[in-house]
């Protein structure tokens, strides 16, 4: 049991590359909530695939039906299912990798634990288009959670050795929504520039590259979350590994902490219009576990896509001798502007969950 | 709900720095293991202050009593309870915390979370001391593992800028023995001596310095961990932000990933004596969350030591105004090197619980 | 958040009566199991309505279909998802409900929780007919079950007073089989009859009656089960109450049991063929929360179906006024019946989830 | 895992009859509340034994310690844990158990679990006596709920075939604290002397008998609770099943209601003082697992003590025999009484988890 997160609100996540469908259920989503198809639906189409030569020339019709959980549009408090058929799929060119895992998959894993009977087309459960459910999770999240007033965005902050501009202290709703109509979701347009031409140059030497996503929540309510092991930190964790090609989460300043100082890294407390804040926000608005009130800042570091052209050592598993693997097919030589929406996605599902639980220290 | 985790054996903390005793619970540990007494005094001593002029003067004595689950120290299935007695608290030191919170402590979210009812003394449930039962909880699970040929061993991977050498590629038991028996548990004695200097210099400018801890695990079988949010990086990093301080979790490469090309992150697999194993270890022992039969390594980013003695600005929260705060009594000038067992015994409590769950992929 | 339950295989429930599906997504299935879709088609054949007088005469369609996690009709490890298409319903019988809600229905404490956006259309997502995908998921726990040499059966104990003869010390797979085939799951014909004439005779009268099923399982090893809160009977109930119109769970003589001594009640240990067994079964196969190696039996209060067409009093949520409601529409005049493959189903999938987890008590 | 239950407020209970001490950990109450410890006394004396005739001789002093989360007798939000010191025990009475398992009781399943490494000194942790620490948590949990207008109350619903008259429709808070007060705590003292003339005829015929609590919660709000497996019902069980020598537990007309007509045991909604109520209870308070604003009523049935001091047929373990047993030492000829404060405890506890976790189901 596994692909699952969540504690009021419990996202179960299904589906296989090449099956019939993936799919998501969203058991414990508050009643009378509109979801704006349209909005979702935008939200969807960032994280497709084939829109640029950035990424895969995949096509992916991520149109979701929704199966239960809305009535006329809204949701009735029951458990929300939604599913995207699966169409398109070249099977064929997977079929040696049971025997021959990729380098940097799941493959030989799979094999390891669900023996022969795991289902490796595409990377069966473990392929990148699971975030598509996902981000039908997140996206509803996100609207939730922006009629509270709780704003959750994200931008791509470094491609390889290319950074983009952090997030300035308070991130608006307005940069969010900037940032995500772009092609690569970066606040700087020169970094993003640079970061386009590194990631064709990859494409052009069959390679790939990885990158960084920074995510920011603002608008939340200081005191949300437990101490020790059920902080914002160990959930917004637990859930953003759950994303494929993810290696690294850290918060506020997060392993920069690591060089700093203490009297660089303490966010002095200071008075803002009344309210209580911090003159930085190193904590990542997160301190012993609890939010603060400063934006929640997450970085989720995304390795290069596993799936690259040269040809790769491997084993071969039927031989049990070592061997070479071309991987064919269209592959992303760059997954981390994709993995954009869905850390979104994720980080927004988990705030979700927290806000619902409330602070409930006193009572 | 919160100061636990774990899935067939449940660790439950509790215990306030300057309350009664601090301690912990331990459900689910399988019969029939013997607890080496002196083994896990060696370790909790590890962690403990006091002892060298890298970390507080505070005595503590962290010798824990059973209250359950041992019979002639040998665990009979039962919850395994142990505590830890407060004593020579000087909780005069604190009092005024709670009306002017300290930086990058958990006192102004604390208070948030409970009014006026938390207990702010010495950092009440928040204190790194809430470590201490911790390492009696990973220090029976370490005796476990290594009784299965499954080791965890940690060193300081870093201080500031100050790098320690990485693990080699097969960490040996051997060498997380030498670690752990210097006062710097480092690789590298030059790296340590500089660590050394690095911190002293912070305390004599009254001010702290973070650092890295790298862990690594020798020894598990390939197969365990579930796909997606089930996975061993999701449940470490659960775990691991439960540490006080930490503000980054990576496995493998990590963030370094981030800047890698696909043909340079990729790790292939080769035959090893008839083994199935990868030439390098980037993936960090782990492939879609599932161990591949690699050295589980992880890296834990831990800020500078939030208690410094340089005067800080902060709020008065009774009179609602800016004020400033000079933090006096003992504190570690840094607690990376102390977090090192901790780390382990974190790390060695998640493994052994995956290791009793197993590989239950197939029936 | 709420429609699922499990451990190491969480089964998710979804779908609301008059929805577009219904379904279930089952997670942490091993892989490798196939799935007779005959026998699963025949299990779900037996709580299907419209079959005779003693039923609805609803006609629903419950073929599934198979969206994830399985390929080639074998589970492949991934979640299985699995789903009923809803057609055929008359919203229209239900529309006036939500505002008169029905005695001993869901329909208030749903409007309580949901307020207005409550899917009040056949009961909703509290519809008996979301017993079809618990169905399919128990359907499927029997089958894996029955190859380990573990049988799960039901018979309807008692309709109104009319009592079946209890299950034999040891009941056979092949009992089981027998009972399942006939139109009432009974033991004794002769009870089946005066049951099926109590059942008519309610139904003529324009009211319903309740009943009792009775459940065992055989070939369960002994140390299933946790101590306290993790015991079987603890996770048997907690899922067992999740079926809809369920009031009491009782293991063993149950309540019986408070009415014996316990020189009645202990059952003495005896050896036979070398393996140690009890000379009777009034702890239900369950001691202290763990298998004991007996058959494992729990028996479930059904209530009369709440929907009967004699006018009942209610109470008129908008014009807060005291009225009177006649229920049109097919109901069935008991349910206990169609609950006999309902409860195999439930304790199944419990009990998978508890042989999947093993006796970990030592390791 | 397993001695632990809860959603927000996790308790966790700990200790073996024999050992250092037993106690609990309540891991989520909320800051603030204040403990009055001599009324936790008074409802800790209700379990007690050694009172009178009717249970056991055995002097038990449980006057609990407080190691954690309360700062001058009020919660300060951190974990709360408590403890009792065992002693007095007599070890040797139970020393030749583990090899010759006493029959009803969890001797033989706790060695099949644990091997030797059992505790089987007192009935280890499977012993009565960890109710106290059950009673610990209850109590302090009837307190919080008590300020919120919610009150626990149960009575001893009957003793063999001895019937107490039943709760009023809507029993008071007064009538919970007459209750308390008797030596045998029921509504009717004609049907208490007859219990008690029951329970010394057992006594003297060195036998045990068995018993049914029913326990009552008022003044819950409506919307409580969630669908399917997340309902009052399932996880009132789910804990109620902890409580040794439980059986069997109902809601409201429970197994009678399979005897019943719907038109019978349909619930009217009426309107009372303007709010909506129903007209009789048949549903315990509870439709479709959620409240229904009605009294909250449970019935548990608690087998006969499995000690008794009559010679009883076993099985010796090490000889692989039968053989004959007799139990000396000092045991209860009933316990039905003992647990009444007991399901008060585990209900009180499970309810407070749920009025905190509130009706989430808008937000």
């Amino acid at each position: 049991m596994s692909s699952e997160f969540g504690r009021l609100i419990k996202i179960s996540v299904f589906g296989q590359s090449h099956g019939e469908a993936i799919g998501v259920v969203i058991d414990g989503l508050p009643a009378g909530e509109a979801v704006d198809m349209e909005e979702l639906a935008a939200f969807l189409d960032r994280r497709r695939p084939g829109k640029s030569p950035l990424s895969t020339s995949r096509q992916e019709a991520d149109a979701p039906e929704f199966l239960s959980g809305l009535v006329d549009g809204v949701t009735c408090g029951a458990p929300l299912c939604a599913v995207i058929r699966n169409s398109g799929q070249r099977s064929g060119d997977y079929r040696e990798l049971a025997q021959r895992p990729r380098p940097a998959h799941a493959d030989y894993t799979a094999r390891v634990k669900w023996g022969g009977h795991a289902d490796m087309r595409g990377g069966g459960h473990f392929s990148g288009r699971l975030t598509a459910p996902l981000c039908i999770a997140g996206g509803i999240a996100k609207q939730i959670l922006a009629r509270r007033g709780v704003h959750v965005g994200a931008h791509l902050a470094a491609v390889g050795t290319v950074e983009d501009a952090p997030f300035p202290l308070y991130p608006s709703p307005a940069l969010f929504a900037a940032v995500a109509a772009k092609q690569l979701p970066v606040i700087d347009d020169g970094a993003g520039e640079r970061m386009q031409a590194l990631i064709l140059t990859a494409r052009q030497e069959q390679d790939s590259v990885g990158g960084v996503v920074e995510c920011a929540a603002v608008g939340l309510p200081a005191g949300l979350g437990e101490p020790m092991f059920g902080g914002v930190e160990n959930r917004l964790a637990a859930a953003l590994f759950g994303i494929p090609a993810v290696k690294g989460v850290e918060f506020g300043a997060g392993f920069a902490a690591a060089r700093l100082r203490g009297s660089e890294a303490n966010d002095p407390f200071v008075l803002q219009d009344g309210e209580v804040r911090t003159a930085g926000n190193h904590a990542g608005g997160i301190l012993g576990g609890i939010t603060d009130g400063m934006p929640v800042v997450a970085r989720v570091a995304v390795k290069p896509t596993p799936s690259i052209a040269r040809p790769q050592r491997t084993v071969d598993l039927a031989a049990t001798e070592e061997t070479e693997l071309s991987i064919h097919g269209r592959h992303d030589p760059c997954i981390a502007h994709r993995a954009v929406p869905v850390v979104e996605a994720v980080t927004a599902a988990v705030l979700l969950d927290l806000l619902m639980e409330g602070n409930h220290g006193t009572f």
